[in-house]
C-alpha cells in the first residue's frame, strides 16, 4: 500500500499552499498568484484581477431554503466580493455549472435571471461558461475579472504595525440567517404541514441569501484617497480573516469586543438562539463585508464613514493575535471559521 | 403546476443562446462576449482573451482508465487549447477543484503534478482557484487567460465565402482511444482478473489521455503572417464545429473525405472496431485540433505545412452544408458530435 495522507489534516488554505508550494511563474504579467483574494496580471500598465469560486450543492448551498433566482445573484456577488477585496472594479464574469435532468429550463431560467440581476446592479458583462450534465448536485463555477490601477492593488501582506483595523457594514448576520433556515428545514422535513416561520426576519435571512459586495467602499477609497494597507473579504468569519491578514503580514493584532458592529436584529436573533453574537461576528462566515488595514494618518477620513468601524490594531508578531472582551479579558484569537473541506 | 421544458430539447448550444439572448454588455471593454471558444477583453490596447471549462467525474472523464497525473494535464491542455483557438497565448490559469474524501494526498499531488507539467510546457501560470469537498465525483473547473493583438482575435463568425477551410494534425484517434478503454473497462468489471490489452495501441490511446494544444499553429500563423479568417477547436467532432463556422458566418460549406487527414494507427483502430475511419474523423471528438479558414491567396503558405490539411471550402448559405465522399456521392453534413448534456 501507498502512504495515504488524509486532506482533512491540511486544511482548505493548508493544501493549497503545498499544492502550489514548489509552483514557478513563467509570465512577467503575473504580478500576484495564488493566495490573495484574487490573482492580479499586468497588461500593460493596467493591471488584471482574476478570481474564481467552485459552489457545490449540499456543501455551500441547499435548495431546499435557497431560491434559484438568488442563488444565482449570490454566486455572482461572492466573485465580485474577491475582485473589490483587491480595491478592483469587477468588469466581466464567466459562469459554468453542471445539472441534473431534475431541472426544467424554468428553473435554469429562473437562476440565470439571478445571475443577470447581479451583473446589471453591479455593471459586469458575462462573457463565457461552459454548460455540462451533472450525475449528482447543482455545480456552480465563476470567475470574475476586474481592472485595477497600477500599484493600486492591496494584497493581504502587506498590514504594518499600528495600522488601524475596520470593518464595513455589519457582522453575524448572514450566520444567524442560516441558522435560521436550517432550523426551519428541520421542522419541515419532521411534518411538512409546518410553513416556515421567517416573520421579521428578513434581515438575517437576506444577509444570507441575498448578499451584496462593498462596492460603494472601494469608491469611497478611491473619493477620499484612501488605500488600504492589506484588505479581504469576510467570507469565512472575521478571526480566520484577520488570522489570514496576521500570518501573511507577519504581524500580531487586537481585536475589541466593543466595537465589533453588529445589527440590531442580529443580536436579537442570537439571544433568540441562545448563542452569543459577539462569536457569530467572529466566526460567522459568509457576510460578504471587506476587512481591511489603513495607516493611522487615515484615521479622520475613516471615521467619517458610518458604514465602517474601528475593531482593533495590528500589532509586533510576539504580542500574540487578541481579543480584548468587554469585561478587559485577553483571548488568543483562533480560525473557527467555515471550512468547506469539513 | 409551472410549465415544464426539458433541457434536453435544447441542447448545449440552444441552451446558451437562450439563456444569454436578453443579456447587454455594460463595459466598453467587452471585445467578445458569450458564443466563442473564449471571451475577448481589450485592456488598454493589449486584449486579454478568456475561457473556461467545467469537467465532472462520469461525464467528461471515467478515473477507472485515467491516471490522475494524466486528467490534471488534459484540464489544462482542453482551457489552452480554446485560447489558441482565439489566435491568442495563454498566459495564466485557475483551478478550482471539489474533492470527495476517497482522495488523499498522494492522489492529489498527482492530478497536480499533471497540471503543473502542463503549465511548465505551455509556459502559463497557475494564479488561483478554489477548493471544496465533494459529495459525490470529481469536480474540475479551469479558466485560461491570454494575450492577443489588437485584431489579432479570430472569432467564429468571419469566415467568407470561398475560404478554404483547414484541419491541424490528424482527427477520429481521441474517439477511438477513447473506444478501447470502454471496452477494456467492460471487459475488466466482467472478469477483474483479465488485464486491458492496450498493446500497440499508444498513439490512439494517447491522444484521449493526454492531448496537446496547437501552440505550433499559431506560432506558425505568426511567422507566415496568416490571419486565419475563422477558427475554433475541434473538442465536439469536426462536423459539429464546420456547421458551427457556418452558422456563424452565414455560409455553406463543403467537406471532401479524400482530404480528410486520418493517422494509420487510427485507419487500423477503426477497421479493428468495424467502424468507418471517416465517420470517426467527422463525428468523434476531444482530438483538440484546429479547425480554421483562410482565404485563397493563403494557399501556397497553407500547403507548405506538413501539419495542415486543406479539407474543403466555404460557400453560399444557400449550397448549403455538404460533404462529398471518396465516390462522389454528396450528402448533408449533420452534427453528431459529442454532447454533455445528453
Amino acid at each position: 500500500m501507498s502512504n495515504r495522507t488524509e486532506i482533512s489534516t491540511l486544511g482548505e488554505f493548508g493544501l493549497i499552499e503545498h499544492l502550489t508550494k514548489n509552483f514557478e511563474l513563467h509570465n512577467a504579467s503575473t504580478v500576484v498568484g495564488v493566495g490573495d483574494d484574487a490573482a492580479v496580471i499586468d497588461h500593460f500598465g493596467k493591471q488584471t484581477v482574476v478570481t474564481t469560486d467552485l459552489l457545490l450543492e449540499g456543501v455551500h448551498f441547499d435548495l431546499i431554503y435557497t431560491p434559484l433566482k438568488h442563488l444565482g445573484y449570490k454566486s455572482i456577488i461572492v466573485n465580485l466580493s474577491d475582485v473589490y477585496a483587491m480595491n478592483a472594479i469587477p468588469t466581466q464574469v464567466t459562469m459554468s455549472i453542471g445539472i441534473t435532468n431534475r431541472f426544467s429550463l424554468e428553473a435554469l431560467n429562473e437562476f440565470y435571471d439571478g445571475v443577470f440581476a447581479a451583473c446589471e446592479k453591479y455593471q459586469v458583462d458575462l462573457v463565457g461558461g461552459d454548460t455540462s450534465s451533472s450525475q449528482k448536485g447543482f455545480i456552480i463555477s465563476v470567475t470574475a475579472i476586474g481592472e485595477v490601477s497600477p500599484e493600486k492593488f492591496v494584497k493581504r501582506s502587506t498590514a504594518n504595525k499600528g495600522d488601524l483595523i475596520c470593518v464595513s457594514g455589519d457582522l453575524g448576520a448572514a450566520f444567524l440567517g442560516l441558522t435560521l433556515l436550517e432550523r426551519e428545514k428541520s421542522i419541515y422535513l419532521e411534518n411538512p404541514q409546518i410553513q416556515p416561520d421567517l416573520e421579521g426576519e428578513d434581515y438575517i435571512v437576506g444577509r444570507i441569501l441575498k448578499p451584496e459586495a462593498r462596492r460603494e467602499i472601494i469608491d469611497f477609497f478611491a473619493q477620499q484617497e484612501i488605500l488600504p494597507t492589506a484588505m479581504m473579504d469576510i467570507s469565512d468569519g472575521l478571526s480566520s480573516e484577520v488570522l489570514h491578514i496576521c500570518r501573511q503580514s507577519n504581524l500580531g493584532c487586537r481585536l475589541h469586543e466593543d466595537k465589533l458592529p453588529i445589527a440590531e436584529e442580529t443580536r436579537q436573533a442570537a439571544f433568540k438562539f441562545g448563542l452569543d453574537p459577539t462569536v457569530c461576528a467572529l466566526n460567522g462566515g459568509e457576510d460578504y463585508e471587506l476587512v481591511f488595514t489603513v495607516k493611522q494618518d487615515d484615521y479622520d477620513k475613516i471615521i467619517a464613514n458610518d458604514n465602517i468601524s474601528i475593531v482593533g490594531y495590528m500589532t509586533e508578531l510576539e504580542e500574540g493575535k487578541k481579543f480584548i472582551s468587554k469585561g478587559g479579558n485577553t483571548f488568543d484569537i483562533s480560525a473557527q471559521g467555515w471550512n468547506a473541506l469539513k
